[in-house]
């Protein structure tokens, strides 16, 4: 199973935004809905393989942890709009999550939570950091798609988040020389390790 | 420079969508919309040294040419409703775009055309079609920042454009085994590109 953890420093755990100004009024989840897309749907088709987890730190309800599950996930949809309706309504019936996961719709959980309860789940598996001072992932013999990959929004990293996931052995890796928006690392970290280890290869060349 | 030309085999080239329902109104817009954010914007900033041709082939009004230059856009976010905002906004303002480019926005233009007044403007520059069949683009040493990379939408090539591409020289190329989203292929070409030539290295790992 292939795990992103996206952390939202300020988007929405309550669900009172308006999807006609996600950018304005969910403290920036929208950077976050685009992850769920790069993560999750491929051309006419919805990954079984991957569970996406987004730490959900903005306003009174936070922090909320929302986990999808590729393997049970249904309509989800490209779009941003279809997608911010679609967490919306799962955060809005279950205002108050409790400690552990509850299925709110197909394939889409609630819980309280932040980084360190997803770092209980992790235990003893391999997770890295994706960080522009980290190695090149081409480079990495150790990636794989039973990993954890944990990701910022567009503040990054909180420095008390990256040092706990650091003290948990996560280690720094990085996909290229720019500073990329999150959802274009999602792709990058999918596209590398669907060629390292993808069953449906389109292509000798790939193979 | 850079340049990305995605063909939208219905996107409307009349500006009459719903920005409330862009899948739904707007021939699929939204496909080529997300591959505006990618290419054009990185974390924080705009690509200056890219353009982006969006082909319209929707609605009466078409087909339509939209080219976004990175060295003059303004206003550029990256969510798709404000995307959707701003490309509505341009093609309502120039309902009957003549034969050659007028900027309406700052670095957003309009003319009418399609494949064979892109070609007019390749001339003998080196183009690629993204194609399933193609050879990995990690592996393609003719790629360069000067090029064209031609993407199709959800619905792929039709069988005249791909002809003509072809008969003009374009080479395949291919991004992985997967069949993705149109916007993840822009992501992956970039960072390939990045990757080979990028002038702002942050890191030695990709020196």
């Amino acid at each position: 199973m292939r795990r992103f953890v996206l952390i939202g420093q300020t988007a929405s755990a309550s669900g009172d935004f308006s999807v006609e100004d996600l950018p304005g009024s969910s403290g920036r989840l929208d950077v976050l809905l685009r992850c769920v897309r790069a993560a999750l749907l491929v051309s006419h088709g919805l990954r079984r393989d991957v569970q996406l987890y987004l730490v959900l730190r903005g306003g009174v309800a936070s922090p909320v942890l929302l986990r999808i599950n590729g393997q049970s996930a249904k309509f989800l949809r490209p779009d941003e709009r279809s997608l911010a309706t679609l967490v919306k309504k799962t955060l809005l019936a279950l205002p108050a999550p409790g400690d552990s996961f509850v299925e709110v719709r197909p394939g889409l959980e609630l819980r309280s939570g932040d980084v360190p309860e997803i770092l209980a789940e992790v235990g003893d598996a391999r997770c890295f950091v994706l960080h522009e001072q980290g190695d090149d992932v081409r480079h990495e013999a150790s990636i794989n798609d039973d990993a954890w990959y944990f990701i910022g929004d567009h503040l990054g990293f909180d420095v008390v988040s990256l040092a706990l996931l650091e003290r948990h052995g996560c280690r720094r890796i990085s996909v290229g020389p720019l500073s990329l928006h999150s959802d274009d690392v999602v792709s990058l970290i999918s596209n590398e390790l669907d060629r390292r280890f993808s069953q449906e290869k389109a292509h000798p060349a790939f193979s």
